[in-house]
């Protein structure tokens, strides 16, 4: 990759990373009641990589597609990762007090409020995804909201999250780890390619090939994260590390050791690359190929 | 109402609720991994008044809707539902250990798989309104998802339960209490009725007369909880009876005292039924009305 598509991406992500906290400033109510409305912002203002609303805004760039739609959707998708890490921090499922470097939303607001903003911005991805002002076609908003709630339901994220409850201290083999792995951050996280693409008008060839990028760069993630778990700091990772292993949870590290999940996590690139030149998109697909590399370079 | 009347909406409910039932037991999946579908499928089958499904069917019938699509309508609307009921029974809301004459979710599933059974139901509600196999018109799947999303949101449901969050041991004067029952609870069930009828052609008026019934019963539902709270025991309710009142929890019995309280729900009762004279309907809302009948009624 040369230095000026690395510049023209920066300077794009860039751009858009500032509309998307934009979007998420105007449309996650502080005028909700009670504390609601704070303990919603607090979970989901001013932090986090934002990850998937960059790839919901890249692969809808990548096809042409209408980028507002593609911000609605890039909102949606980060709302839903938000509530998971919401409710994933509370006391009965991992107990984590830190979380982007800032104690987590139950510690704030207390528990009952986390478990209720969580809920509300769940609620709220959907909202989002159905503006009321007619500004987005309805075959459109309907395709984006069912590949979301199938992403974050049962047979997606949630259903994944319940694997990882079961796993603890238990074990899991390899095709059980990847099965937990592809529901729990990969399914969303191939949403997130696919509803980039439902802004625009993919070929069946093109989406086919989108959905493999979408699955390896989902996969690698994760892989990546485990790794991060052993050989990171807190410090650099904004959340407790070596909490995996603490908790005695299945990982690829723990599973395959560390240079075999480093290897893994190469593979799973190349993968996403492989399908990106099988997408026919050529140039256009570029800042999925720097994605897709970030995934799988980044330190936290 | 006539004897004949009553006996043709007995009919007609037993039937609908049949068709909830059974399209609650396709569509909660069995098949959720690691204790997932048990913990969702306890949580909303075989249990609850299903009044939400009632409302939904009953008010596609009176605008001569399509009952394919207002099932699915009934269904989500009871996921989010059994959802709310799944977290707010938990030890951090109010640590409830009997719904329906059952232990509640948490304590027959734990804590942690309570948590993610109620996130995947309300996940599950906007799958089943986002049909893959086309067989509803896109612009009533976008439609339905923006009604129950907002009404279960931060504006409606959660925000009604932050404010009764908020309120305990505090006290709130009768607008707030107003406000509070509005949003928690009032905001679902009109939104049942508006969901029925989008599933027609309602005219804005007719439309609006059905708002105003669905905002009445809404407000008696509720004022109707707070009395058979302190008037019944469990074994009617199938839940904790006298709950509200240890919890120190302001309610409309508490605020209005218990006559105030029951002359409340008959004026609502009115107040439903004129909106329904109002809506042009005619006799094809008779259910409605009876329904209106029987939140006022009920003795659990």
């Amino acid at each position: 990759m040369t230095v000026a598509v690395e510049d023209g991406f920066d300077q794009w992500a860039r751009a858009e990373l500032a509309a998307v906290e934009s979007a998420l400033e105007t449309w996650v109510p502080a005028a909700a009641p009670a504390g609601l409305g704070e303990a919603m912002r607090y979970g989901v203002l001013d932090g986090g990589k934002r990850l998937r609303p960059l790839l919901v805004l890249a692969a809808c760039r990548a096809v042409g597609g209408q980028r507002e739609a593609a911000l609605r959707a890039a909102v949606a998708v980060e709302l839903i990762h938000a509530y998971s890490l919401v409710h994933d921090d509370m006391p009965c499922m991992d107990n984590d007090v830190l979380r982007r470097g800032k104690p987590t939303v139950h510690v704030k607001c207390g528990e009952a409020q986390a478990m209720l903003a969580g809920d509300a911005m769940q609620a709220l991805a959907f909202e989002v995804l159905t503006p009321v002002d007619g500004g987005m076609a309805p075959a459109l908003q309907a395709r984006l909201v069912g590949l979301l709630a199938r992403s974050a339901g049962h047979a997606g994220m949630a259903g994944g999250q319940a694997i990882d409850l079961a796993s603890i201290g238990r074990g899991l083999d390899e095709a059980e780890l990847r099965d937990m792995h592809r529901r729990k951050t990969g399914a969303l996280l191939q949403a997130s390619v696919m509803m980039g693409a439902a802004c625009g008008h993919a070929t069946a060839a093109t989406e086919s090939a989108l959905s493999d990028y979408g699955w390896a760069i989902g996969v690698a993630f994760q892989v990546v994260d485990d790794i991060l778990d052993v050989t990171q700091s807190a410090a650099t990772l904004g959340k407790t590390a070596g909490k995996d292993q603490s908790d005695n949870k299945p990982t690829y590290v723990s599973v395959l050791g560390l240079d075999a999940a480093r290897r893994e996590a190469q593979a799973l690139r190349l993968q996403a690359h492989e399908a990106l030149a099988a997408s026919g998109l050529g140039p256009a697909a570029a800042w999925l190929g720097i994605l897709a590399d970030k995934v799988v370079e980044r330190e936290n």
